[in-house]
């Protein structure tokens, strides 16, 4: 199989407000937690790579070189830290695979994390507006809600009032994150909570309710990669990686289409050579419940303005056709900025290897992952596949 | 001869207090002008590195994709920002090497860029304490300023009071700055206007005088990146260029060393195959006259301890045996700290094709890079050289 690297160990912190931990201590567990579950020494890795956003969100603006702190055979390795927003975990999977591509490491640890929860609500919408072209710099206590607020009312003036797909979007990712021990939210709270405004789901920003928008979370997911056949007990490997990017203004783009992310996506798929059916599950962008809506138009799954049917026909739920968000998705898991890539990497991985416990989906060979930065201005489109 | 890629254009902007530019003028104005200078359209550009430290500089935390407001024709390409502190530059354009190196890219935009000035100084102190492990989320006026005061004090203590060596250093750094029209500080102060503690050259902190430290700064800089040979007209090339990272917090290290430094050093002299002799002319990252002292000997220049012989003898001067920052450095250039990982290797670039006007050093062939974040901490050496 013509492949960018294999996959051979992985590890997943918990999601969610992790008091005691800080970037540091999340940063050294997922690097730990990774290196023994692919049983390679630290000695043997050639190659770091840390997706970190911050943006305001921790005192440490300069975090590659705490992953060496994981080991004393780190001490020397090339450390890197990469940004994308939101994708800033993506982006580091793809900086990994460069490295082996280009024939400069054999074995790379890729590390994604984000510690938020220690900045306080205004502090954290200020950090999540600093990635936002005209709203960085200003306050609001509901940061992105605002703008994926817009880019849904936007939705429903040209395509109708989707509210309900939305709130079942939201149930099925709540009702899939139960069997996910690695996130922050594992509650069944089914289709009606979602579908109503009420005390315990008020509107964050109209028309999306709290029930469509992803929490604050801690949290670290990291991988080991390898050239391709370099060991011979992977289990999985990355057949293709791609990403685009689109100009940051808000007023360049139609805000109720993922142009670039339909281009990453399209790519990705072209350069693995199969179609959007062979895949068996998805993990998908659903900062907002109505990103995951837009992305099943572009992912192929539906024409324009009919992602809607994708939820109402089921097929998007585990049992369905082809799941979308097993592990629950952002909206569950929680969305520690720079970790959220790699455990979306991470969490289609255990799907090919078989390790995914509770949210397996029997059978999985092949698995796509969508990950953005912004509304889709950083995008990342991923295929994994199993090996033999 | 064996080479990572070839720099084909190149563009730098004044460096400086620079009240109507922004972090997304600035790149684009680097931008366009590399892509000028390299004769490159902008469709044809595979990808997009954006060095940009930022840490609370400037309120937008997501800035690689404002490089696609530089041309239309740069929608849809993958952009990253990449990290590591005061070589962050440096990180874009390995990055920008690995894109080459793993097939995906033909050609590569890397573009270094920091606004600093708007910031105020408190706000500066306190973004670049946010590359130290230990002050992280202090104030300073002073910033790093007082962590390279401690590296002078220990080497001092190990190997005697070496203030005129670095009043010898700034001198000459204040002296070649002359000729750079890129370069924020352009006015030669002599050495007893260095060497002397005054009302207009106080002490920073003890020992480091106001002339031992490289002035705040707005600026950018870019390069553009072929795949070796791609174009038949290139002038410069990146023979190698290493990565080392040291462990973050300064308690693990000796300041008076800098190890992953030598580390990194060590092992681009050996991917090229050439001896530091062999080169003739070094840009190097004296962020603070100390570090350009130590760098001396960490570069195999001479024994340790031993630095202040090398420009006591006038080896690094622009007519000595081994010109080091014949740009004037960042001393004169100014350190815009995204910016000046790329400014050096664009200036090493413009040495290299004869075009570097009154700082040119007569027939280099050879050049090396030095440019490290925090305290040797993320360490990058590169080798170029001279085509046909």
């Amino acid at each position: 199989m013509d492949r960018r690297a294999d996959i051979i160990g992985w590890h997943h912190t918990r999601f969610g407000r992790l008091d005691k931990e800080s970037v540091e201590s999340l940063i050294t567990a997922s690097a730990r937690g990774a290196l023994e579950s692919a049983g390679v020494e630290a000695g043997d890795v050639d190659e770091i790579v840390v997706g970190h956003y911050n943006g305001g969100l921790s005192p440490l603006s300069f975090t590659s070189s705490l992953a060496l702190e994981t080991d004393d055979a780190l001490r020397f390795k090339p450390a890197t830290r990469v940004e994308n927003a939101c994708a800033t975990g993506s982006a580091a999977v793809l900086q990994g695979l460069r490295a082996i591509a280009s024939g400069d490491a054999r074995t790379v640890l890729v590390i994604g994390v984000e510690k938020m929860t220690e900045a306080g609500a205004p502090a954290v919408g200020r950090a999540l507006l600093g990635a936002d072209y005209d709203r960085a710099g200003s306050e609001s206590p509901v940061g992105f809600a605002e703008i994926f607020a817009e880019i849904a009312a936007a939705y429903f003036e040209r395509w109708g009032d989707r509210s309900e797909s939305l709130a079942a979007i939201a149930a099925k990712n709540h009702r899939h994150g139960v069997d996910n021990p690695y996130a922050q939210l594992r509650k069944e709270v089914g289709f009606d909570f979602c579908n109503t405004v009420s005390e315990r789901n008020p509107l964050v920003a109209a028309p999306l309710r709290r029930t469509d928008c992803s929490p604050v979370s801690d949290g670290a997911a990291a991988l080991v990669l390898t050239a391709p056949g370099a060991t011979g007990s992977a289990d999985v490997a990355v057949r293709s990686m791609s990403q685009r990017n689109d100009y940051l203004p808000v007023s360049r783009r139609d805000l109720t289409a993922f142009d670039a992310g339909r281009a990453a996506w399209t790519a990705a798929l072209e350069r693995a050579g199969i179609g959007v059916w062979d895949l068996d599950l998805l993990e998908v962008h659903d900062c907002f419940t109505i990103a995951e809506l837009i992305e099943y138009e572009m992912l192929g799954l539906c024409d324009p303005g009919m992602g809607h049917t994708v939820v109402e026909q089921g097929l998007a739920h585990k049992d369905g056709k082809l799941p979308i968000n097993p592990s629950g998705g952002l909206k569950s898991k929680g969305h520690p900025i720079g970790a959220t890539g790699v455990s979306q990497h991470v969490l289609a991985a255990m799907q090919l290897a078989g390790s995914a416990g509770g949210m397996q989906v029997p059978g999985a060979e092949r698995a796509g992952v969508f990950n953005m930065g912004g509304t889709a201005v950083a995008n990342y489109a991923t295929i994994l596949e199993r090996l033999a």
